[in-house]
């Protein structure tokens, strides 16, 4: 979830990057006790996202501006509507204002499509969740927003869960070596999950003990097998090449957990802008 | 362009997102001797970008890992294609692969993207540019890529050029006393570039001796008669909702710049991997 | 594990703590091209850790410095037995002396009190672990060390795994639906433990499907009774109050870990000096 | 002493190790409104140290947190005793719990047992001084601590005293020719220490004026000699192998100062819990 | 312009510097709860620049201290004028007194010789510059300065304008592909700039359609001579030697900027002190 | 003394200060396998100060530029000598002459004029100090060039040392009041210093034991009269508008240590060049 101290750094970051030597034009042009009255309005209908991290960014650029959300994280929200009403420092709002849009319509755009794949299976027990495929310095912001928008997060990272592919196997000898490798050594609070290929290593993970087993790039029926065999024994992860039109197919086999790349990877911003009232 | 300082830091950064404890698969099954033999493979065609930061990654990670690139940056890469060949610590290369691989399919995503752009354009004097709508804390990143993608870039942040746009002038009074205040104070190595509405503001603009134009969701129309107007003597951005359908005939008008938020908001990553050699 | 990127982040702020302005004494007297040599010396019997976060030190002070390892974390060492050479710039190791030790003193009082705790239940299925009681800033270290030491791994950290105690319970109503309320909604690579405080409690976890419950102060008897009502279907982590003379007791009621603060919270160095040989 | 802009780092970096992606249970469990009160107590007899340091976490997680201080640094406390109220947003509290009483069980730990020494020898001119065997990143917050719990500090760092060891020495051919070379280029306000190891040592180093003369491991007959011999020229430390049952002994002979490393290098935590209030 | 939060993270880095174990005498005497006066006094006439930045120092250290300004940047101030009025917590003014002094003093000594410069050409139609000869890690606050004092700034750094010099020449080949070369590849929001040392290479640079020529260690008679060659068409920089002595001279010659290294690389610091008010 | 884990950070940042996007002229037009020659040559008598800082700066730009030392700190050094031969990549040296050279100037330029008022003195006891108005975040360097010209160095920081003011002694109600308590509570390696403003203060704090004695804008006459009250029990430190006209009369009378702010606040710059070689 979001923890607003990693968040603050992010933000200060960016707006050095954004301006390591001021913003010139907004220096030179507005006056710094002018005040202005903006809101955040949606351009297209989707799920709203990071609000809260956009209002972070104005209340780090000047703690004194009001920021009064409308909608909230997970909120449906439509072209036309208005989802917060910005006051306060011209120069401060006028600076917030790109960083602040590239957040949310980021995390907006992950929302939205995240729902459109879990639409599409939420009459199934299989739900959608994100790959490691994030942006580099803001998976905590990608990983919430494939949460808020109706996805369930797979690990946040190398730490917290163990990963079983190709090469470790290699590496140890078998699937079953591996799984019992790691089992002797983690902690009690950790999972074991493998990647397989086919059926053969499915079976071989199973015997094994692993918590969760990842498909990759299996066939429908490989997959209707697969959750035949478990019985229930085991999480099932499907992967690979999962698409909007053949999510369905693949949660009806009966998998318990569906690994979306593209939600993080190939991200389409939802379109949010920030207009100044007069 | 890229600034390995600032790269660095990034990679570490990112490197400690992704295992905050460790990589505990790895560290648990792969015996910290082991050296393994790697390639990076074209999954599809496009531009690559990218390939001496992946470099970078695994250098930070073992300065002794061999990282042969076979190709280069604005190089044309083909499906199937290898485009580099890793040899050295497993571990390392194992730790690595998700960043470097994050980061280049990113960077190749645009320099494709905006490729496709550019060759639409190729024989028009107008050139693609990017906005400000990159992503945050990689900024670097996406402006090289779109360089290499046949780009050009568009200022790099807030602090080395003034875009005057609509609240800058309201607060001023009028286009000409804006650009007549930020001429005025503004270094002499600094351009001065306006947003403009409608023709009248691009007449005034043009008046008061803006050095860029940016039209901003003009029609074909209306970016003839402000080519026609200008003479030569402004150089002129269109921008606002261009598409790999609409540039040419907007490039036909004879504008100088065409700038796509698209190319660096709305990425879609191009697929390379990393494969073990046995 | 230890991710060598926070370390030598880590030593890099710890030797400006411990020279915001370098070392007076060694810089005025030492000329700066004396090279030295040195060992690394036991002076109580113990289990070796941090033996590799020790020759970083010197790496990164002068990365001409050779540091030849003569044990490794993990082995037995006794009272006299030099565990590594160092030979080199003689300012750059006396300034990484203290700080070395430091670090390599309490890791490897870490690994060897953890031991002692681990040899007296290696006749149970028990394992021992740590608690969050670590020292800020160093707890990569503190729990390699455990793991060193023989024991295994709790959570890294508040991201990695759920803990369910008394006031989330209050918050969610009950132990039934805080335990629902999180299945729903965390990872499907994450477990979920609770912390009860009797038998009762204990049901409740257990009827809602915890994975592994926390029997916090619990009696010997009522350990014996929670193992009984568990049939296996739960890991039972005892906490509170263990020490080495009653681990053992606990350990034969059949709980499957045993946590133990002290292990980080009061952690004796073990006794180790760095040598200048003539 | 106290700098809070180092503490703030200090503990801004232990929140985002304490949790790389946000507390799971407790961002999930607990509504974001919930308000809760909570007490600090005491569960065992000591010196109170860090009540600044542990309020200052919960006003880093929620500016709007009350923290009530009942009890101030230095302040003997009593088992059972209430030292803090804290009222505010129950997940701030919950996240912040484990770093606070991290932080402040160690800084009365030390406290504590500093105070132990210091009474020990109260009827005696000698006072109790720490070593540099302080916790990498903290050695603020134990210095800080030794001070309150009675002790004297010893220099902060390398950079702000001289203190010339066997190695130095060597390097420079005699103890009279180090503090000579010393003393020639120091800052005037900077004071000159020599460790001896002998009698012998000792005269030479009295005679070449040191400031301070630190006696490495002398018996008390020793210790009495170097006594008689400085006749109140010199500052004598008496440095190593101090316990709680032999200081007195060591002040008795009259040195200045004795130095103990214990008191910083294997810390016993001071209990104290955070307890919610229904 | 100023960007606060680099500015922030200045400070924050230059109390560090100051106090690494905090201000031991202030700490030591000064109680918590006591409270001062104090006032800003100027001891020298000059130009202010800074005071913001001096503010911020103490809000720093304590947001509750008070602080007036009574003058601004860019006013006139005369010896014995008090500049600011300061109230709030004794220790955190003693604390800043000194980093706050050290900034606003050599803000207003660079704003005070800059305007001597300024001064002597108001005249003509040429303005002051300063060069990349700023103080490392101080530049924003030295450019600032230069600006405040009635100079225009140069480029803010490597990245935000070319300015092709002799070795860049050589390496491509001449003056024209040069220019021809950074043209073709750089943002359209860019100035390209040359650095010429003759009427030859001068005129080389105008055919080649350079934005500005910068004509270094030039004698009268050739910058007259540039000045005529150039016709308006490109901006001219006179560099090199240039003296509050000669700078009237080089106006006269009609060049448009006149580049002065020891406004920002040999600073005289305007003296101005803190004195507590009874 | 120089620490240069510390420098690393100063010139890494510096870097990333002078080209945040990179070095657009450099990077556009040199190809990045080019090699250069260069040299480092001196423009005008005086003392090298910051040699290895300079060397630094290019070894963090590229790890295999070779910078062949001919003259070390401290040497004299006359115009036209040649002091360092760099060769490597074209690129690297580019991008690292003018932040070598703004720290290598400013080092030397502070070398030198310390140099000149320990020249005024070298047949008197007093030395030449500086005072905390150092360069903020340069502060390592300054003092550090000042005890290559000559000098000896103040206390670094406020950690270091005490040095009792005017207001700390209101706090405390007496000089006498106030060096009791420091010296009750201080570490036993500091000294306390005591600024007095005429004849009776000095008395007081001669009688209450100050160590050192600062004698703040003192006439000749009152520091012949101090001398002869001290009669050798104290140093005595003569301050205030000392130049390099009145320092050697100020000696004369026999002071210990003369401060001088002007040698840090107000430097002017050794000219130093970097020239390429054909």
């Amino acid at each position: 979830m979001l923890n607003f101290i990693a968040i603050d750094r992010l933000i200060k970051e960016a707006l050095l990057e954004d301006m390591p030597y001021g913003d010139i034009t907004t220096d030179l042009l507005i006056p710094d006790e002018s005040v202005s009255d903006a809101i955040l309005k949606v351009k297209e209908d989707g799920i709203l996202c990071g609000i809260d991290v956009a209002k972070r960014v104005f209340f780090l650029l000047d703690e004194n501006i009001r920021f009064e959300k409308l909608k909230k994280d997970g909120d449906r929200i439509k072209k036309g509507e208005i989802i917060a009403k910005i006051q306060g420092n011209s120069r401060a709002i006028l600076k917030g204002e790109r960083l602040a849009l590239n957040l949310i319509q980021r995390m907006s755009g992950i929302a939205t499509m995240t729902n459109k794949y879990a639409e599409k299976i939420k009459n199934y027990k299989a739900v959608v969740t994100e790959t490691r495929k994030t942006m580099p310095l803001l998976r905590m912001l990608d990983k919430y927003a494939v949460f808020i928008g109706g996805g369930k997060n797979h690990r946040y990272s190398l730490s917290d869960a163990v990963l079983i592919k190709d090469n470790h196997i290699k590496a140890v000898g078998s699937i079953k070596e591996a799984i019992a490798s790691a089992k002797k050594s983690i902690p009690h609070t950790m999972k074991v999950e493998v990647e397989v290929r086919n059926i053969d290593e499915f079976k071989e993970a199973l015997e094994a003990g692993a918590d969760i087993i990842m498909l990759d790039h299996f066939t429908i029926d490989q997959l209707k097998e697969a959750v035949l065999l478990a019985e229930g024994r085991v999480l099932i992860e499907a992967s690979g090449n999962v698409t909007l039109e053949n999510i369905e197919e693949i949660a009806k086999t009966g998998v318990d957990i569906i690994s979306v790349g593209a939600i993080t990877h190939s991200v389409e911003s939802l379109d949010i802008s920030l207009d100044f009232v007069d």
